[in-house]
């Protein structure tokens, strides 16, 4: 773990009471932790404007009924193998299945990996999510 | 202005760095208020979703040659009057307008409005932005 | 008006009918219509993200009792004035103002110069929407 | 497969025009599939606004040295037990681990879920994807 510093912050006493509600609400037991959250997700949506290497979570819901698209999606996370960690496929139904492919690499060259994918026919909807490595959120 | 309190705040020194650096670049000051502009914005998007009295800007671009658009527009916000609180208009080219519709109102109302400005015909794009009222922001 | 050309389009009969219903729910009368404003957001969004020139409209909400906020408020437009094309002010209340600042430039510029007046201390939350300019979107 | 029907769209010609040069860069063979994507989107984001059962994907980054954290997420998650369907865990580095929780239920309590495990202390960072069942969008 790493190495931790306090700091101040002065804010208006309603907008303290007001967050400490909102916090509270979502299950946070502690004000630095919700504050320190905020802060991150501020820190990566920049990482993935910059293009630095992310990690990204694609979420895909298809019908393998759909001729060759196995095939496709296999074929298109082959090619991009050194970006391609994990995936995971779960069977929502006779016809839908979900999968769930989680990559690294450049922020352009992930979200290009997933408009690939996700063009594909049979593909109905899906989205991305750009997280950290974690490098840099300590 | 409200009444300020301070409170500390513990956090790792890398993450702390790195924000400071970020809200550099984004022209702050000031850490503090760079927090504050974070909370606010999480409490904001908390009172949209509760269907809360919050303040909307629609923003919409329009072909004002299409024909009854401009009085289809002025009828939607007369008979939201109570809603409007001002309109702007700016001639963009020959064909296209921009105008901002200023709105109060509980959070759906205001959505249900924005919904039927923008799906009239000739109006071709659109966003609506939730703020605050203020109040709630001291 | 533009010039108008007629497509075919093929999908599920159940999408088909989902669809229908969704946007009759928003106030479409026409089918046509609504998936013209669905392409054309997604044209606005790779507008935004290529850097073209596009209009954007920043809304905030400040406390005009803020010290020099006003004034900051007004250089920071003025030295960006060939992007500042109006500005409409609303009075919340005793404390707070709403501003709505309708600029024209190319989007990394524009987000700049939202940056620049969203970190001002006193300005309590804002947003901005990037729209087209028109041309685009005939 | 479902049942398909064809429907006829008008739209100007230009407006087709840069669908078409769009939905090429991103990889799509064909325009009804490019419009079926726009429209299942549209109707997604409906069902999950409409507290509709829905399937979610949590995609989390976390130190796994912090004391207790896989107690607690395991036990988040063993307690929410019938809506989480499967998780996948990769080792990103020597100190942080990224997991992917696949939910199905009520889009409400599915953000629940994922507000309780995204507030506990070690979680850097997390996003929730809301996808379909695959039901709705034969």
């Amino acid at each position: 773990m790493a190495d931790l510093v306090r700091t101040g912050l002065s804010l208006e006493r309603d907008l303290l009471t007001r967050f400490d509600r909102a916090i509270g609400r979502k299950g946070y037991q502690n004000r630095s932790e919700a504050v320190r959250d905020l802060i991150r997700e501020h820190l990566v949506e920049e990482e993935a404007e910059q293009n630095k290497v992310i990690v990204g979570t694609l979420t895909i819901v298809y019908d393998h009924h759909r001729p060759n698209l196995s095939e496709k999606l296999i074929a298109a996370q082959h090619h991009a193998a050194s970006k391609v960690l994990a995936a995971t496929h779960v069977h929502l139904d006779h016809h839908n299945c979900l999968e769930v492919i989680i990559m690294k690499g450049r922020s352009g060259e992930v979200r290009s990996l997933g408009d690939e994918i996700l063009s594909l026919r049979g593909v109905k909807h899906g989205r991305l999510v750009i997280t950290s490595t974690g490098k840099s959120l300590k």
